[in-house]
């Protein structure tokens, strides 16, 4: 493989799986394979789980490690073609993609969408021109459009937890007090588009659809209640409204996610995760929330990204 | 041991003194008891000593390292109990103690007293809150209340420096332009009391006590020439008013340390100090002064505790 | 070789250039000469290049990297002598340097020109003071007045470039909408002059000299068409005025390169580059542009400094 960039990059979801369920009973069984390799993470926005898990799975894999945060350590970048920089931005991503290229062997990219402008969201301006002007592969660690290292995490914490044959999983919309991206929720939908033997539904309030061309083909049920009925997996994710892009237009309270609507469901969420906004605290602190062991998870499912890049890279 | 909180975590201060002077004759010899294993270093706050010291004494011990400052690269975080998080804070220490558990083997804090409210400070809530819920042994890097790797770098200063039976130490204060906390003078005094063989003596101004419960059983004296005379060991430093609590209410310069007072002691300081505030430069770029030394140790200090964390770790 | 502060402590800077082409083509050649040491990179400025490239070189030569934004991590450092530190500084950089040295074995410093007091720009403040104080040798990854890293990484290129028997290089000013220090113009115009085989003019504006003492019996020629006459080798750069220090006195476009101006020379340039105010587009992204082979020499360059100064340590 020689790039992360979406969900689409998965050739076999179960064969990942698998992998990383492998990796996560030896983590350092890999030890060698990225001996005298580096990879640099680039963060344009804050991270916790990202951060970590990312540079924990390089570490296993033997990888050196650099981390940078873009923002405030390096130079602000220009985007656009023919522009006459004579603004804020010091340096063009052309260059700079090219440059970090030549200290590493992978390169990470964070970079939230700015819920302004929905075409440049859509464009993932910063991981699609890194992936243009660099010569080495590209990890994302959430763009404006996805997340798919979390989404893959979550595909391996549902393989672990599930015992049924076709279990039924709901993603649920959720308030919250700020604008936030679509990145989760959708890679969320693209890897349940990959699952076989799952029974998967969407549910928000109308007016809060995401993108269609992602969603096309999955149901979507804007009463939660029957959504949420034997329901097995809840996903509890909030995004702002797609349509009137970028805007909180709900905060409904009624949204937010309970030990009686959850029923005997096991409860997934991505963290960071808003305490009694989001999900109340009885659920989270109950038994049958995932949510750290999703977290730890994001450790494997780097792991498994990271390995097959090395793979190909030692290939060649 | 499972976590290094604070002076009273220490078993015998005569033993541990004597570990970190031997491994500071060999700082390497324990490359393999730390392989495969990561430390996880989180800042709240800047640091330049804790900070380098932590890192050099973990790479010492074969570790590998991972540092974040929380603050401006993480999620605000929430400690409240059953708070609706629809403001400020992202994150609950709950799920962030519990997922930073699961990258690391080892987890380093540093959060200072915010110095607004007392009852918070003390019950030193992101140290504690992160013992609480991290599934990892935690690492004092100074929190509210203490500063444990300080005063153990200290202790061992103290151990290599002296020559007499029975010597003299005096702790005395200083007047700073800013509000500081009371963490190293705590520490310091707590670590006096595990002293068998010395003499310990605390002066500062009336009304600039520090808590009771800490300095309970040892000696206070407010006239610092008394206090001074005869001294062997003079340790100097700021705290801002413990009663009227965190309010700078005495900038005396009569208090900063010269020469003169300091007579034939050897001098002491934490770092960072305030040149001709705190103490003169005479004092500081004269030959009594142990403060580099003292910085010095902080490696081996945290290699101690490090090592015997590591050794609980590698046997269970 | 003891400090790498300026281009005057390159001793042969043939036997350098050739170096850094061998270990280019096996950087890990010498991975055993950095094993358990550890080099400390401080930076007071932002550093995309310097950052990422110094961090490869240490990693080749089997270093362990501390990497530490002295701005927002540490504490606000005072130089000055007899300061009574009542005001915003914290640590006196007499103390830092001296205890960083003590994690350390190689400390690094970047930090640039203020450009508003060129006495104290010129007196390299940050840098020489962390000499002076310091117990191990320091790197500059850029000061207020050079960057030697940066100009070694030019003349690995223009070797590894050139063609003739004695090639034309012209350093050629460009404008720019900010206030730039002169620090890699100086570097180059210092390089040049250790050229043996190669003829070199400078061409600016009228009023834009740089520091006579560093130029002195280098040609300069204010007419740029003049200049750029059958120039094998073009180097661009803006710097601000040096008479009216650290003023932007012209913004000139007549100025910017072009391909039509560039003719058949080679394009240089050290990054980060204003596209379209410094150079055109046609030429970055022509094929006459080296600027990205110059930021993968600047690894090569940096390793050779660190190669010369860890034989040194080993050697004492």
């Amino acid at each position: 493989m020689n790039n992360y960039l979406s969900i689409k990059d998965i050739d076999s979801l179960p064969e990942w799986v698998a992998m990383a369920r492998k990796l996560k009973e030896d983590p350092k069984a890999d030890k060698e394979l990225g001996q005298g390799k580096t990879i640099c993470l680039l963060f344009f926005n804050n991270s916790l789980r990202t951060r970590l898990s990312t540079q924990k799975a390089a570490m296993n894999l033997g990888m050196e490690v650099i981390v940078m945060n873009f923002g405030n350590e390096g130079w602000a970048l220009e985007y656009g073609d023919g522009t006459i920089m004579d603004q804020g931005t010091s340096e063009h991503v052309k260059e700079a993609a090219q440059v970090v290229s030549q200290y590493c062997d992978i390169i990470g990219i964070r970079a939230f969408a700015g819920l302004a402008y929905r075409d440049e969201d859509e464009d993932e301006r910063v991981l699609q021109s890194f992936k243009e002007y660099a010569s080495v592969p590209i990890l994302n660690m959430e763009s404006s459009v996805g997340h798919p290292l979390q989404a893959l995490a979550d595909a391996i914490t549902l393989a672990e937890q599930n015992t049924k044959t076709r279990p039924k999983v709901v993603l649920s919309w959720a308030p919250h007090p700020k604008a936030l991206p679509h990145a989760v929720a959708n890679s969320f939908v693209e890897m349940m588009q990959l699952q076989q033997e799952m029974d998967f539904v969407i549910t928000h309030p109308q007016g809060y659809e995401l993108n269609e061309e992602i969603t096309k083909g999955t149901k979507i049920e804007f009463d939660q209640e029957k959504a949420l009925k034997d329901a097995d997996f809840v996903y509890v994710k909030n995004w702002s409204n797609y349509n009137d892009y970028g805007k909180v237009t709900c905060k409904d309270p009624n949204w937010t996610m309970t030990q009686k609507k959850l029923g005997k469901a096991q409860f997934m969420h991505c963290l960071p995760v808003r305490r009694n906004m989001v999900v109340a605290d009885e659920v989270l602190d109950g038994k049958q929330s995932l949510v750290i062991e999703q977290a730890n998870n994001r450790t494997y499912a780097a792991q498994v990204v990271l390995k097959k890049i090395l793979t190909t890279l030692n290939d060649q």
